[in-house]
């Protein structure tokens, strides 16, 4: 059975069956039937540089697993701050240059075409709303990082690559912000209570979902999701031995940010991107 | 030691001592001997689509992990529902087109002319039958999964990817079916209790064996599959944190199936299906 | 520093300080010089079967994760049961053809032709004496299985893939045997008391290094170690889990094993061995 | 945005600002300005076979998941024990000949050539000049190990392959040895702070980074690497059993050491290197 044909029948059904809460002009637009809403205007084509760092950065975080098939990082525009790159529906390993959309900070598309657009895209919007200081926001499903979004258990820095997380992860629960939901931040008002809950921090998890990780260029949003995860299990290793455990100290975590050694993730980058590029 | 003389051997040996309770049709067409039996006759080829996603399906389960050599997947005839398709003994990652048997839904083969056919497809053949809704089935002994089905801890819901659990997994234990046996969903009987198990349900754990997970197309049973296996290793990594877990609430779990948003497995299938054709 | 010079430079101390516990006629013939003691007579070459499915074995061990560059895999010769098979010291992931030497069972090589021998032959060689239903055996420090080899907590079957374990898998810890040593099984003694610690079973825990496995063929022996190390995976997480855990009944156990369905690896040894020979 | 750039930014804003602490001659080099401190004189080139294992060492790490694109290893000079060679600022994996650095015992770079360094370069020439038995040195954040450095619970020997341990591996708290810092070992008195909890073992833990590994050759200290990690995860789970842990006695441990078997790494080293020289 053709997957998509299946996906086409439901909607097509819901929609006949003339379900408004259902209904929507992304819906519409993700079927492939015409746009009648107007675009928003472009601000133009991003750098080459940028362009192809986000490409990579999909690569990337599939490459590393933090994301699979679901999962999705998008760049702030390099010349338009009210603009973003988001890929079309797709997973992140498959991304290439042609998929990319432009957005503006409604998380309206400026060129989607008719393309498929992922419904959580305004996890993005949202937050660059919000944060001038962030050019480019992660989010993932990474499966080491959900056991910290589910319990008490606050997620706090036990290696110095993990420093950014100061004194520990916020945690966003939908079910707080919109009560009984599907889970899914694909309205303005979810994405605005996401980046309420992210406040001016790096990163925040997503109660039952993972984690939305941000940062000041695509190299510090994806190594810093790289290392959240990594972080994650080592501090369930380290609480599984038993004993008490020694966490970054607030002071130190602070020294490590103000050094910035290691935290461009330069070097990293460099092995990542090579990496994905050889494939 | 040719491990195929041995089997050979072995079935003989039973077969001279005339041990009426190992003789079967079926182990006769499996060794190779004339099948006496009527065949049941064929309902046609499937359509191409089915039979290239079915093999993509059994190569993507054993892509991601959730099959090694045991496990198997098959889909129903899309032209006659009494009918469906599953491949020889084999290992799901080595399956081709030619691998594929027709079965009718007691699990008589229809054109296995000799080849050695899965014990445990009674375990599809009685779900075919009991759930006129299911049209793809996998069976499948990931270990990250087998846990919970020896423990009086629920598998139950701790991600939205694994929304389609509701309140938690069932588990058949073939002891209470069955008595002490040799574990496998060998005839119709175990198939029927097995089916039982499921009921209306997605999926069932198996004690002290692995899963069996169905959907309404293949991209929905391999998906399920899949993701059953990450929320397994992610609630136990949860509850091993210490505190107490939140799983998702079954209105939210409702809520996710009812969105239907990424539920198809259509991004995800994309992307397995191209990592399988690739190599 | 070239570390096969740092050896060769130890031994030689060792022979020159005269120091007669340390010295052996295996350890001049590892070192290169000529051997005076006789070699036993050959019993002809193995089988091309035996011999391919041998290099196979360490191939597919190594591949598998069992081994890494320590662990080692013997068969039997197939005309001769006072011989059998080893690779030369070699990391089994490396071993071709040539790389075979013949032994008799006191573990002394017929054809070694100065070639470094692996320490820990006595381990095959004494099995071989005790077991005559035994024709191939691995030795591994497989991570996950040594675990159980140190903790008071028994390696029992959570899994039908090691129904095999019984009721459960024994320890040898040479420290009982011998006193406080390095470890290795090194000597005939050594590997007598392997063997006592094994019995009848089909697997043996080493306390603080590893396991022994053993079969009727190479695909049992290569099987059950492949499935013992899934099922002290699984059963450390069913305990984690922190409820009861219910493991095979010793009735289940023994119909699994009569049963005979699986259990001769047929199907795995097909896919296991197509991908080492894809390599 | 261009990381590279970002990191230039920063070093020469602190520099505009005349901050003393933050600048130094090796900032410089970094940044890629002209040195004005004199070099130390070269001992000439190292031996082609300890270039060769350097390099080897270096992808050795990254493929055995040692390092990421963090962590260093070095190698004292083969003719001048007062030189060692370590690569450029440089993920591991993608080390070649051409990015080896020499560097005197100080770390001072005799050929940086305004090639960005490692800035805990301060590791290796600080243990080299307190152990002169050392000649190789590896720096590693191998996730498995930090749990390790931030308990109370020491990482002692559950495998035979980790008897270099002794009795347990001491932890390097740099709170204690330098107050509130970001973490690195970047100048001499850390460097020596660390060799000082070295004392004359094999390895020290470094809380809440990782570890530092020493032997008398490349593949000691390689190999000492590989095997603490894979024995942090083993004695994990048998912790994680719940009951009584038995490690290796003391006695044993020595013995070990004493036999050499095995613990050259010789046969390992030979699979490493072929492994990564044929990517």
């Amino acid at each position: 059975m053709n997957p998509h044909s299946a996906r086409t029948a439901v909607r097509r059904r819901d929609f006949l069956a003339g379900s408004l809460c259902a209904f929507s002009w992304t819906m519409l637009e993700a079927g492939g039937l015409p746009a009648i809403a107007q675009s928003p205007p472009s601000a133009g084509p991003g750098s080459p540089r940028l362009i192809e760092d986000l490409v990579a950065a999909n690569r990337i975080l599939a490459d590393q697993g933090i994301v699979d098939a679901f999962g999705h990082v998008s760049a702030r525009h390099d010349t338009n701050p009210n603009r973003y790159f988001l890929s079309r529906s797709l997973a992140p390993g498959l991304v290439t240059t042609q998929d990319l959309i432009e957005y503006d900070l409604d998380s309206n598309a400026v060129n989607a075409s008719g393309r498929a657009q992922y419904s959580e895209r305004f996890i993005h919007g949202e937050i660059y709303k919000a944060r001038a200081d962030v050019r480019a926001v992660v989010h993932a499903h990474a499966p080491a990082v959900v056991p910290f979004g589910v319990s008490t258990v606050p997620l706090r820095p036990v290696s110095h690559m993990a420093a950014f997380i100061g004194d520990r992860v916020p945690i966003f629960d939908i079910r707080t912000a919109a009560g009984m939901t599907d889970m899914l931040v694909k309205d303005a008002a979810r994405g605005h209570a996401l980046a309420a809950a992210l406040a001016d921090r790096p990163a925040v998890l997503m109660r039952g979902h993972g984690m939305t990780v941000v940062g000041p260029a695509l190299p510090f949003a994806v190594g810093r999701a790289i290392y959240l995860e990594a972080n994650a299990r080592i501090q369930l290793q380290a609480m599984a031995l038993g004993g008490p455990v020694t966490y970054l100290d607030p002071a130190e975590a602070k020294a490590v940010m103000d050094s910035g050694e290691n935290r461009s993730y330069e070097r990293a980058w460099e092995l990542w991107k090579q990496k994905v590029q050889a494939k």
